[in-house]
């Protein structure tokens, strides 16, 4: 059937960049492009995070820069979990590589407009840049194969009760997102918190000895520290892999069809992914929602992948 | 430390008849008034069931009749649960308890003002009562002991994918009382979905061989056929029995504090508990929630009870 | 076609006081029972003034203690219109006047229930009591004439840009009021900032001679005082009294019929009576709301009344 | 002081054209570009129709394609006023000009951006292109003089009780605006609904003898149909000409400053351009609102300028 086609959509953090390092080096995948947008931090950081996760491992993608600020609410960062820079941890060297001169919503418009709907979208921060893409260029819509995110959750929000930050940091650019028609899946907190980083996944990947898995280590090793403080636990979930690596080993998740709508009512709720896990809302589902993995396949895939890297 | 002095406020229904058989002969409660309010059915149908249960386990306790419109939403019940009655299964001889003259909301009120604060109100149904005569006598809120309900879910609600139902049925209500600063114990549907009884439960209730055993049986098997049509289920959860249970057996239960607040905007949340179980919403928890349940012990607890009955 | 037979639901307040003063003693109005509620101050405070007034000019009728706070929300008083006591100004001698023993709740269900359904209801302050009662008992609601009150504005509000004070008092009982099907004859802020006292008005009643016109002097004093302070104006609105006022002399108003639905959003538009002026909802008016008076008219209408009292 | 730099973002209907040819033609106006936004039409159809008007008159304006949907909601158009063609009434001959290949958000960034800060932005139209731009690049923020615009009212709207037409069909495009920091000058229906053309003024367009007032009379005369039929009115507002006119002829307008924000709750006031005319909201104005003008030297002003036009 082909190699996956994908644009990846990230604000680029700790698990984005090791979803990028998959989507980038997996045969299966054909990343067309990187765009890049605010979230974990601001977008002048996910950017340079991204060109220097880029550069560090030769990593050759065109990278777009996106969307600065949400669609309507006020910005809203999560320095806490990410650090200053927005992805603390590893040093980096001068950067040489540089953004695309086009902007990361023409870059999406454009080249979907030219594909054959074969497509897919892999969004693993705030939904803004996909957002404005769709209300700039409606006809994209039934071009863009399905789109792959990561964002969202049926239980518990990490950002509020209700909300995860992904959605939180742009709830109408989610409501955009989910009522578009176009079918989604959704890794949300309640899969996503199952793909945990330990000590011990960290010195397994480190253990290849190359420049890959070292990132992996400096990157999940101030994870970890953050984990800690912020939530006290002793393990690092790696969200945003969980979305590319769904589009190339879908049978190590589980996963339910379910209605998912956003609320964007600003009360306590706001930012929720209301998710019809039992079916009684009564409407037909418009994604499907990860529930469950296999985590030793999911970190096998991980670690086959970074030896592929430098 | 003597008895648990309680109002139980229900809106009669399977569970809530089983809630008030054990409040009605435990020991350790003394029963001071069963107010009814409109929730699983109309206001008739559940004072009526009310009456008929008590009348035909001889129950001596004063029934008030309550309020029987929500606060401010248009009316809402659950005759795909209870069936038409709001209490179908058992057939009730012809009935010769009425209820008192004097209203729900004024017998809340008296009594609590003239106690010495050591009532706890039992409400197992929507909050509409309670709601009504704190915001009438709000004196009587430093009166109450604390609350211990049955209500709403930090996981999935099964009104809508948000809301359970006691709470959808008046959100308002509910949003008075957990703004009231009184201490709530909720059992919501997380822990209340855990207390299911299944056919083996239902034998054995049976099988002590007296009236209040044979209407267990009666309700329940009438409970697992509707749980089968709504939600394909092989067991019926006493979701509000655990209100009752917890006030003499709080060691069986597993409970977490956090803060809850109920969402009254009209989206897809409206009627969700918003809990905050991982404590990020940095505010003061305002509620004891139940988790889990030792089930076995439960059930005992039942059936040791069901023997005091006739 | 005989007397109008009314109960006055009021907060009193200056205003207020007017009200109560014409609906106790024009030859056209059966005045039933007057309810107190908690608003421009809070209720033991609206209480007094009732009875202070009641017992200065001697009206004869029974007061019930209504509503301390709103259905939902947090109270909100207007202390800076109506000073400390909500009737600063006049000085009343020791009270001897009681309120009932009855609460205005229970008074408004029991009066409407033996009625033959010809008893208009008069709120001039937050509809709570109102609100309650057809929760309480919905069989009340075929059995109200009509709702002449008033509260709200399709203009500017005066508590906030959207809000009229009562109705921003207490938002969800003007919801429960406007959705009940009653007949309602609104006059609004719209109309009663016409109905304007001004210093010449004033010394007209005082000149009258007797307490009532001399209370009518000493109120309103104050009210222009704390009108020049809060709104730079010049003359005093005597909002409520429009309202008893229609009842006996329709014909000095102008009116138009609308779709008018209450605003519960907690936005910026909470409170709001959103009034459909030039038909463009495509809903069936709820409401005749006023929109003009005879000014002449209103206050010979006014002084003649005041010439009935001591 | 030079002429006014500015951008007219419309969506062209009859009011927006002779808005245009105002802005095209009046001497002290130096229009850099005009930008096209669905609203009164889908965009296809008010892009066209301002194309026809440039054509047809022969204004040398570059014109720029922009948002075919609002932010967030749905889109909503309004057919019954304008007709199906969004400009119904003048007949065209073929259209020679084009739209230029840039987008309308991206020309309005790059313009903003290599400016001194010296253009004004005059929105007649939903405000979905100038949020967007906000959003892509806030950086355009401190370089817009201010924003004149057509839109919204505090009184009555025109598509719901609480909503004008421009604001309604885009909120939260509004709800950024507003919210920028932009000094804004508004001009609400309350203003507009007073810049009545009627047949007299009709005829006297027309009797210029040029193509120009043949055009006005055209589409005007379609309009009074309109509005005969829609509001059963005999006169035409020409809404959108006042914010082009103020520019040049600040004299001729009375208006407040205010603190405007929007209302983006779904419910009945959604769209609503909350206006604090009497200053009870204790926030600082953000905008100065039109409340009155000079019809006289209104209608002088525009019979002056057709006169310029071919």
């Amino acid at each position: 059937m082909g190699k996956v086609k994908m644009i990846l959509d990230c604000d680029t953090g700790h698990d984005d960049a090791i979803a990028l390092m998959l989507a980038a080096s997996h045969p299966d995948i054909d990343l067309l492009g990187v765009t890049v947008v605010a979230g974990n931090q601001i977008l002048e950081r996910t950017l340079n995070n991204t060109l220097n996760v880029c550069d560090h491992l030769g990593l050759d993608v065109p990278v777009y820069r996106g969307m600065p600020l949400p669609l309507v609410r006020e910005q809203f960062t999560a320095g806490n979990v990410h650090g200053e820079s927005g992805l603390d941890g590893p040093v980096f060297g001068p950067r040489t590589k540089e953004a695309e001169k086009e902007s990361a919503v023409s870059y999406i418009i454009k080249t979907l407009m030219k594909s054959d709907g074969d497509i897919t979208l892999v969004p693993v921060g705030p939904l803004t840049n996909i957002a404005v893409a769709m209300r700039m260029e409606p006809n994209i819509i039934p071009k863009i194969k399905s789109i792959c995110m990561m964002g969202g959750a049926y239980g518990t929000g990490n950002m509020t009760p209700s909300a995860e930050f992904n959605i939180y940091a742009d709830p109408e650019a989610a409501y955009v997102v989910f009522n578009s028609g176009v079918p989604i899946t959704m890794m949300g907190l309640d899969l996503t918190n199952q793909a945990l980083a330990t000590m011990d996944i960290i010195e397994r990947m480190e253990a290849i000895g190359n420049k890959a898995g070292k990132l992996f280590g400096d990157m999940m090793r101030f994870t970890l520290i953050s984990q800690k403080e912020c939530f006290d636990l002793d393990a690092g979930p790696v969200h945003d892999v969980t979305a590319v690596a769904y589009l190339v080993a879908p049978e190590i998740f589980r996963m339910k069809s379910m209605f998912v709508e956003v609320d964007i009512n600003r009360g306590p709720c706001y930012g929720r992914t209301v998710c019809d896990t039992i079916g009684n809302s009564g409407k037909t589902p418009n994604a499907r929602v990860g529930i469950g993995l296999d985590l030793e396949k999911f970190w096998d895939l991980v670690e086959e992948n970074l030896r592929r890297l430098d």
